[in-house]
């Protein structure tokens, strides 16, 4: 498989992803995270598939193009490790959907970073609430670990849904 | 459409290009150019499909997937206006088939680089040669421009094949 394919295959797997999580959480309420802005591809798909809900996002800093920019009020810049306590704080537990995509080429650091999201997350979500991370999480007490939607290859995403 | 469906649109039309291209060159020889390598994606894609072409490629400088950067003796590193008749100096006559993808945002200046590129590449190509360029270019004498392949959208990339 090219380069090429694989990049293809890659975003498809994330655009299933997001649409099948979406769908999960179609009528309940609650605001949506999204853990690393990046190119904000994701963060407009997400906004494009829900336009009612509060989308929150988190990263270092901004390189997103101009028009994947989310408003001041929703966005939080720095280390995640500071800013989603921060955000816990101001939103308490209100969160219905979370697609993390802050993966690194650091296996090590990718496998902490992880931890350290699934316990500042737990008490962030709503019960029945969906986590999308492109790393695997250890489970937190109620979580249950979903399998992939139909045509997604395992171990792309990694999906939970709260109890 | 979101940024993230128009971006797997994109590369699924960049695919079906180069592979219907690679089909209509099939058991013609020839060596094939890739101008503009950047993150070196459709060069993987050219080489896994046609292993036995020698590919030539030019971009300004490597900024690559260390994987996906050509041999030394098969890279012309600066300004296409000078690599370009550098190499048909070296190669003569003798491309088959050719993936531009050079574009820039300055549509100015993507109109003048893909008439120079037309004028350039003219005498380095075989009779049936295949051209795909993300730019429209001014058809040389001989060429034909040809439509895209089924589920293409239209001026994605302009195809041309010599006389």
């Amino acid at each position: 498989m090219s380069r090429l394919d694989s990049v293809i295959r890659r975003l498809q797997a994330q655009r299933a992803c997001i649409d099948w999580a979406v769908a999960e959480v179609e009528g309940r309420p609650g605001c949506v995270l999204e853990l690393g802005l990046g190119n904000g591809r994701t963060y407009d798909h997400l906004r494009e598939r829900m336009p009612g809900r509060d989308i929150y996002v988190f990263d270092r800093q901004i390189k997103a193009h101009p028009a994947c920019i989310p408003p001041d009020d929703r966005l939080f810049l720095g280390d995640i490790g500071e800013t989603l306590p921060s955000a816990a704080g101001r939103l308490g537990r209100s969160t219905i959907l979370v697609h993390s995509d802050l993966g690194t080429g650091d296996e090590a650091r990718n496998r902490a970073l992880a931890a350290g999201l699934a316990v500042m997350l737990a008490p962030m979500l709503l019960p029945g609430a969906v986590v999308m991370c492109d790393q695997e999480m250890p489970l937190q007490p109620g979580w249950a670990r979903l399998p992939e939607p139909k045509g997604v290859p395992p171990d792309r995403y990694y999906l939970y849904r709260t109890g």
